[in-house]
C-alpha cells in the first residue's frame, strides 16, 4: 500500500477522512455508472429508445454491483476499466444491451466519472477555503496589532505589525477562492467525444445528448471533449500547487517563529517526541511544507502530461489518474491543517 | 555561457531576437533606474522633495551609465544589485542623494523591473498568441475537411476530419490568449513595500507614490507589495507552461504525422542531416516538444519558490530569477516556432 | 483512496501483488518491531540489561498485537507514530519498560524499518532486472538479426539489425543491475543515532549496539546515522528513475514500432477498447511510459528533501515518505510490465 | 540573455569564471573541431586516407575558424549545428572533403564535444571537492568542540559538539568526490555510432577507429555510443543534484544559525541591503539553498529525457541541451561558494 492518505497511521498526519471519501474508488465507480445511466436516459430523451426502456436500463446501470475481480483484471489486460464494466453492464441487461455506451467511450466515461468527483472535491475545497478566511481574520482580531520583527533574507530588519505578516498568509488564500470559483466550470464538465473525439457515432442527435447528458449529471457542457486538451486539468492541478505552496509559506513562516530564541508564537498541542518528552513540535506547521513542495513537484508531472499524441494518449492520461488524485488530496488536507494550525495559536509577539 | 536563447549558434534554434531582447540585461537597467526615477518624481509628485529637484534628480537616473564591474562584484557580496546601484546613483546626485530611492527597498526595485519586462514580454506573447490562432484559421480553411486517421493509445481507431484535431491544437491557445488577458493586471503591477513590505518608511504618502509611480510607470497598483505573495508569480508560469504544453502537444503530432509509413503531413524546408542528406527532420516539431517538457519541469522550481520565509526569501527569490526569464523566452520561442511551422504544412491526409 | 498500486481495478494495471506487499503498512509494522526487538536485544548482549530479560522483551516486542487506531490519532499529533507505538510497548512490557527504545530516536525505528522494506525491495528489482536480463538475451537470441529501420529525429534513416536497438534497452538493464548491487550497502542500512544523531545516550556501549543490532536485522552498519544526510535515499532514488527511464524508452520504441503503417512488431493480447472491439492497445509499452515520467517527476521531490535542517527535518522526511515507496512502486511494476511485454513479442522487423 | 551564469552583474552571484569558460562556446567549437581532426586523424592512422593527408587536414580543422552567422541560421534550420559545420570544414578542405567526419553523425561530435568540456569541468569539480573538504577539516579542528543546540524538526532538542552538524555537512562531500570518480570513466567518453548508431559506415575500420580516437582525445571508448542511452547522463546529472542538495542543506543550517535570536555562527562581510545598512544577510548560504533547489528541479528534466524514440530523439537530446549545462555550472558555483563561507566563519556555538 503505497497511498499515503489512507494508510492505516500514516493516514492520520496525511490524510483525512472526507477526502478519502470523495476520491475512494466507491464514489469513482457511482460516477462510472452515473456517466452511463445519463447517457442511456439521454438517448431515451432524444428518442434513440423508448423512455421507457431507457428508464429501465438506467435504473440497472446506477444499481449494478460489478464483478471487482473482473474489472482488476481486465484493467491490467485493457489499460482500463471501461471495457469490462461495460461488458458486465451489457450482460446484465440482456436484450437491452444497445441502450448502454454505444457511440462513447471509455475516456468519456473516465474523465466525465473524475468531473463529478472533483466537483465534489471543489465544495470541499471551496468550504475549507472559506473557513481559512474566517480564522485568519480572527487571526487578526485577536493578535493584528501585536508588533513582531519583521525578517528578510532570514535577519531581523525591522519591527512591524502581525497583520502584515498574516496577508501574506491570507490573501493569497482569498484570491485561490476567486480562482477556484472560476475554474469550476472548466473542469467540472461533461466528456462526450467517443471514439476519437468528434461524437461522429453519435451523428446529429450528439449536441442533444451531451446537454441532456450535462444537465442531469450537474455538469458544465464543453463544445468539445477534452480528450487530448488537458490545459483545463493542467491549469486546475496549478491551483491546487498554489493553495498548497501558499499554506506552506505560513507553515515554513510558523516553524520560524516558534523556534527557540525567536518564539513569536505559541501553539496549543504540538507534537511529542520518542526520544525528548520536553519537546512539542510544530507538526501541523511541517505538514504545510511538505504539502507544499509535494504538489509543487507533482505539478511538473501533469504539466508533462499535456503532450497527447493524437486522439488520445494512453502514456500521458495514465499520468494524470497518478497524480492527479493525491494532489487534490494533499491540498485538502494542508487546507484542513491551516485551519487546525490557526485554531491552536495563543500568542503571537 | 550557459544560456541556451543567446548562444552563438543554438540561440538560432532556442532563441529569437526580440525575446532577447527584452529580456536582455539592458533592459533590466533601464526598468530598474526607471523605478528609481519615477520614485523620486513621486517624492516630488506629493511634496515631499520640490518639483525642480525631482525632475532634474529622476532626469540624472533615467540618462545614469552605471559602472558593470562594480555592479557584480558588489552583487557577488550583496546577492543583489541594487544596494550598489542605489550607491552609485546617489554619489552621481551629490548633495540630491536624500531624493533617492529612501523609503523603498531592493525588492521594489527589481520585482518592478520585472514587471515591465514581463509587460513588453506579455504584449509579445500577445500578439504571437493572435498571429498564430490567425495561422490556425489559415489551416482550417485550407485542410480542415481533410481525411485523417484518428488514432487514439497510438494506434489506428477512426477517420475523421483534420479540422478535429487541428481544434486540439487551437482551442487551448485561444484560452491561452484569453488567460494571458486576464493574468496582464496581476503580473504588471509595481511594487513598493519598503524594507519590510508595510511602506512604513513612507509614512502617510505611501498610498498616494504609489498611485503616482504605477501612473508613470504604466503598471497596476496592487493593494500591497507582492514581495512575500508569489501567486501571481507562480500562476504566470504555469500559464507559461501551458502555451508551451499545449504546442508541444501539437508537436509530437506533427513529428509522429510526418513519419515514414504515415505521411499524413508535409512540411517544406524540414533540417538536414550531417550523415543522411536524404533526410528532412521536423526540427520545429521537436523543438516545441522540447520546449514543453523544459517548462513542465521549470514550473516546479516556481512553485517551490512560493515558500518564501518572513517578507522576504533570498533563496527562493534567486531561485525565481534563474527560472523565470528562461520560462518566458521559451515560451516566446515556441510561438514563433508554432507560427513558423504552420506555414510549413504544404498537405495533411 | 488515493493510492494507484492497491487499487481495487487500477491496481490491476499499476501495480502488482508481491510489491504492495512488501510496502505494505503491514511489513513497516513488522520491521518497526524488528528494530525494536533487535534494540532491545542488543541492550542484553551489552550487558545493559539481563539476557533473560533481553530475550523476554524482544519476543513480546516481536509478537506485539498495535491498537491500530490509536496509532493514527498519535500520528495526527505526533507527526510519527513510533512515540505512541513505543507508549504500547511500554506498557505491555510493564515493569520492564526501561529495556525498550531508550536511547533511540523515532527517525531510527522508521529509517531502519524502511531499510528493511527496502532490502527486501532490492531482492525483488534483483531477480526482476535478472529475468528481464535474461528475456532480452531471448530476444536477441530470436530476433537479433531481422533489419528494422533505423530511425532518428522520427525519420526513417537507414536499415539496421534489430539486435542494435534492442541492446538500447538491455544494456541500460544490465548497467542497473550492477548500479543496484553497489548501492545496497549504502542504503541497506541501520539507523541508529538517538535524538540528535550523535548517539550521546548510549554513550560507550553505542557502537557495540548498533554493530549487535545490525547483524541480528541483516542490515549494514554505517558509522553514523543517515538521519539528516539523505545523499544515499536521492541516488537510490535515482537508480530507480534511471530503472523506468530505460523501461520507458522501451516502451516509447514498442508503441512506435507498433503503430499501423510501421508495423516492425507484433504483440500478442493488446488491450481492448470499449468504443473499437477492433483495436489492440499497446498497453504494458504505454505505461512503461507512464512510469518513467512519474518516477522521472518524482526524483525532483526527493531530491529537494535533501535540505534537511539541523539534525531533523520534519518537512523534508515527510515528503520521502510520500514519494519514495510509490517510487519503487512503480518501478517494480515497470520491470515486470517489461517483462511481460518481451513475452508478448511475436514478430520484429 | 537569460543565462544567469554570465549576466553581466548575476553573473558574480551566480557564476564564476572559471566555469563559465569551461562551459563556453569557444570551448564547446573547440571541441568539436577536435572531434573532427581526430576522426581525421584515425583514418589516418588506419590507412583509409594516407598519413600525410590525415595530419595536414587534421590541421586545417583543428586551426579553422568558423563562420558564425552561417552556424547560426543553419543550427535554426537543421536543428544542430553540425551538417553546416561540417560543410564549412569541407569547402575549406577543398579536394580532401571526403578525409572529412565521413561515417560519423551529429550526435558523435556534439556528444564526444560535451564529454570533453564535462571532463575539464569533472576537474575543477573534483578540484573545488577535494579543497572543499579540507575546509571542512579545518573547520573541524577549529570549531569541531564548540557545543551547538543539537535541534530537530525546527525545535531545541539536545546540546551537541559541533562536530556533529559538521559531519552531516561534510560526509557527503567526500561521498560525492568518490561517486565523481567512479562516474568519470562512465561520462567521459567518445560517441562513434555513425547514423545510425552501428558505426555501419565504418565497418571493419569501425573499432581501430574508435580506439585511435579515443586515445587521440583522452576519452573512455565505451562498446557502443550512447545516442539514445542517455543513463549516464542521467547518473551524471544526479550527481550535480547531489552535490548540491547537500550543500544546500549547509545553507539552509547556516542561514538557520545566523538568525538572531539564535546566533549559533558569525560570518565575516554578509550582503548590505539598500533599505537596512546594518543588516548582514547570509547571501551565500542562501545562494546554496536556491542551487540545490535549481538542481533538484532540473534533474526531472534529464531523467524526462532518458525517453528517447529510436536511435535518436531531437526532443529528448535538445532537453539535454538546455538543462545539463546550467547544472553543471550551478554545481561548481554551489562549491566555490561553500568554499568561501567556510572561509568566512568565525564563531561557532
Amino acid at each position: 500500500m503505497t497511498g499515503f492518505t489512507d494508510h492505516p497511521w500514516l493516514g492520520g498526519l496525511l490524510g483525512d477522512s472526507e477526502t478519502t471519501a470523495i476520491w475512494g474508488p466507491a464514489q469513482q465507480m457511482r460516477h462510472m455508472l452515473a456517466f452511463e445511466a445519463a447517457f442511456t436516459a439521454a438517448l431515451g430523451a432524444v428518442g434513440r429508445i423508448s423512455a421507457d426502456k431507457a428508464q429501465q436500463v438506467a435504473r440497472l446501470i446506477v444499481e449494478f454491483q460489478p464483478d471487482l475481480d473482473a474489472l482488476k483484471t481486465a484493467t491490467m489486460r485493457d489499460g482500463v476499466v471501461v471495457p469490462e464494466l461495460v461488458a458486465q453492464l451489457k450482460r446484465a441487461a440482456g436484450a437491452d444491451a444497445a441502450a448502454i455506451h454505444a457511440g462513447a467511450t471509455s475516456q468519456d466515461v473516465i474523465d466525465t466519472a473524475l468531473a463529478l468527483t472533483i466537483k465534489a472535491s471543489n465544495a470541499l475545497l471551496a468550504d475549507r477555503l472559506s473557513a481559512l478566511d474566517a480564522s485568519f481574520e480572527n487571526l487578526a482580531n485577536r493578535f493584528g496589532d501585536q508588533i513582531i520583527m519583521g525578517r528578510t533574507r532570514m535577519q531581523a530588519a525591522m519591527p512591524m505589525r502581525f497583520a502584515e505578516r498574516l496577508a501574506t498568509w491570507s490573501q493569497p488564500v482569498a484570491r485561490h477562492a476567486l480562482r477556484l470559483d472560476r475554474l469550476r466550470p472548466e473542469i467540472e464538465v461533461l466528456s462526450l467525444g467517443g471514439a476519437v473525439g468528434d461524437r461522429a457515432a453519435l451523428a446529429d442527435d450528439a449536441n442533444a445528448i451531451a446537454a441532456e447528458m450535462a444537465a442531469g449529471l450537474g455538469l458544465y457542457n464543453p463544445p468539445k471533449a477534452q480528450h487530448a486538451m488537458r490545459d483545463h486539468i493542467a491549469d486546475y492541478a496549478n491551483l491546487l500547487s498554489l493553495v498548497t505552496g501558499s499554506l506552506g509559506k505560513m507553515g515554513q513562516d510558523i516553524c520560524l517563529m516558534a523556534q527557540q530564541g525567536i518564539e513569536e508564537i505559541s501553539l496549543q498541542g504540538g507534537g511529542g517526541s520518542s526520544a525528548m518528552p520536553h519537546k512539542h513540535n510544530p507538526i501541523l506547521a511541517e505538514l504545510l511544507v511538505s504539502n507544499a513542495r509535494f504538489n509543487a513537484t507533482q505539478l511538473a508531472g501533469i504539466h508533462h502530461a499535456l503532450i497527447h499524441e493524437h486522439e488520445r494518449s494512453g502514456a500521458a492520461w495514465v499520468l494524470e489518474w497518478m497524480i492527479l488524485p493525491q494532489m487534490a488530496a494533499v491540498t485538502a488536507r494542508s487546507l484542513s491543517a491551516a485551519q487546525d494550525l490557526c485554531a491552536r495559536i495563543t500568542r503571537i509577539g
